[in-house]
């Protein structure tokens, strides 16, 4: 769940107060989300979501991400518009952490994935891509090659307690990937953590795009496997290239891939599943007991390199 | 936090569809409350909340909640509804628990009170017995003199361990307790758990009063020494005589206190400390690990009982 930090009606009133918003109607922590504080908002004007940023965000990369939602809200991708205060200002603290209200968002996301939804998602991400061209900032990717080697380091005498053999398994996937990963792919402001809970649909409409807080400036082809990988894998950990052949083509109605592109695809997969691989067998080994934080199972993922090992040619995802 | 049982949007969809209250707009877990699972629901009609009822709640009690809160909404007190599908049923089933759907009220619960919050809760506390007339069902209050001899003997071989000699000093209270514990006062419906976070304000003005889940048939002079102790009492442990005056004053402006029910109130006062003691006790010692629950500190009622067991008159309490 996701409220580490406590905030009173007063000191949310407060903080209300110095935007144009009237009256504060109700106020509730959310359970959702893991990393931060967030609150849904009601004031006479509408719905919002407060965020406050605990630990594990770096307040320096806030004014990124604060900047691309807002950059990206202004050029018509539904995603939370962080609101700005009477004098301007967006990013805020309160309760001594980096805070922002954002719009509120109106959709659910989906646990049982359909073909629709790959299709609707990947138009959705080409759009995003599209809609990112000239936004001033960049941020590097903090966990791509070069973010995997300290997790390498963290989870290395642990990892075989969770499979034997996968620390060496995971250092001889890391030598290749980082010897072989690709440069010179068309870049741009990606999310890089378009899993399902990120995504809201109405009906069967995808209503808008959320958590931004990975976003970063990298591949777009790799945002692509990341959301091949979240999306288009079936319970069992095979993949169903009926969903991969849906999210590719969505996303080709808005931005065709390069011959460069498609060429990476397997490498990038593998790219992306090894890197939510660490994370997740990171928060694995250094989980504190908490009856309400359910642990994500690292070796989904391996199951997923695995197969994208061998993967030779992108039309093994459906691509055409 | 309050998210106990995790509900798929697919599983809402087909729960929702039975009332009338078309297409569903977003849906997030409620990090709030800690006995039952609560999710805030918005749907094109307006905002609700779903509850399934975790084990604490017993299944057997609920037409009785649900239908108190029914009547007393129809008389004009401002509570959670419940609603009624199409056809007619209020107490239903989700993720093989009891669940229902309530109105959404709007209102902050206020961390830092005034006199003025005392003096409203009065008035609306005399306003809920008032409006409780009549209705037909009855529920023993389960935390009562009967209901404190299992948590004594739950809590008795540790209780020394938050407090030397506090098991003894409880069995001794007890004791007391029972042998003088008034009846013939008046009674009625009362909720019986009236702390702050169940009482919300829009502005200064008291909007609603929510969580009727120990909500009972007993005297309605106990509920008013529930709220001395929960609204009336400093930081540092005393008596704010103002806020207790305006407690009374407020409750007075609606219904008298007869000259039993005032001489009973130290009584009622200690008894009532003694319930949340026993009860915070015995989560004290029973407290699963969990970063995000914190335990309430039983010792504060132990503050609390000792005052009360200095009252010989309830002009202490400001009252006439």
């Amino acid at each position: 769940m996701a409220v580490h930090t406590d905030v009173t009606d007063d000191e949310l009133k407060a903080f209300v107060a110095d935007y144009d918003l009237g009256e504060v109607l109700s106020f509730q922590g959310i359970a959702e989300g893991v990393e931060n504080s967030n609150f849904a908002v009601r004031t006479s004007r509408g719905s919002y979501i407060l965020t406050l940023y605990e630990k594990r965000v770096a307040a320096a990369d806030l004014p990124f991400f604060l900047g691309l939602m807002d950059y990206l809200a202004a050029r018509g991708v539904s995603c939370p518009t962080p609101l700005k205060t009477r004098t301007g200002e967006t990013l805020r603290a309160l309760k001594g952490r980096p805070a922002a209200m954002v719009t509120f968002l109106e959709g659910l996301w989906p646990r049982r994935i359909t073909v629709a939804h790959c299709q609707q998602l990947g138009h959705a991400l080409a759009a995003l891509h599209a809609a990112g061209a000239g936004f001033p900032m960049t941020r590097a990717n903090a966990l791509s090659v070069a973010g995997w080697a300290p997790l390498l380091e963290a989870t290395r005498a642990e990892a075989g307690s969770v499979k034997p053999g996968l620390a060496e398994a995971l250092d001889t996937e890391y030598r290749e990937l980082a010897a072989r990963w690709p440069s010179g792919l068309p870049t741009g402001v990606i999310h890089a953590d378009l899993f399902p809970d990120n995504v809201f649909f109405l009906g069967d409409r995808l209503s808008g795009l959320i958590d931004f807080y990975f976003a970063c400036t990298d591949a777009f082809a790799y945002d692509l496997a990341v959301c091949l990988n979240a999306w288009c894998f079936e319970a069992d950990r095979s993949l169903n290239v009926t969903k991969a052949r849906a999210l590719f083509q969505g996303y080709e109605s808005v931005r065709k891939l390069d011959a460069a592109e498609r060429q990476a695809l397997p490498l990038l997969a593998r790219g992306s599943a090894l890197r939510f691989l660490l994370t997740r067998l990171y928060d694995w080994l250094n989980h504190v007991p908490d009856a309400f934080v359910i642990r994500k199972d690292p070796l989904e993922y391996w199951a997923k390199l695995r197969f994208h090992q061998s993967v030779d040619d992108s039309a093994a995802y459906g691509l055409a």
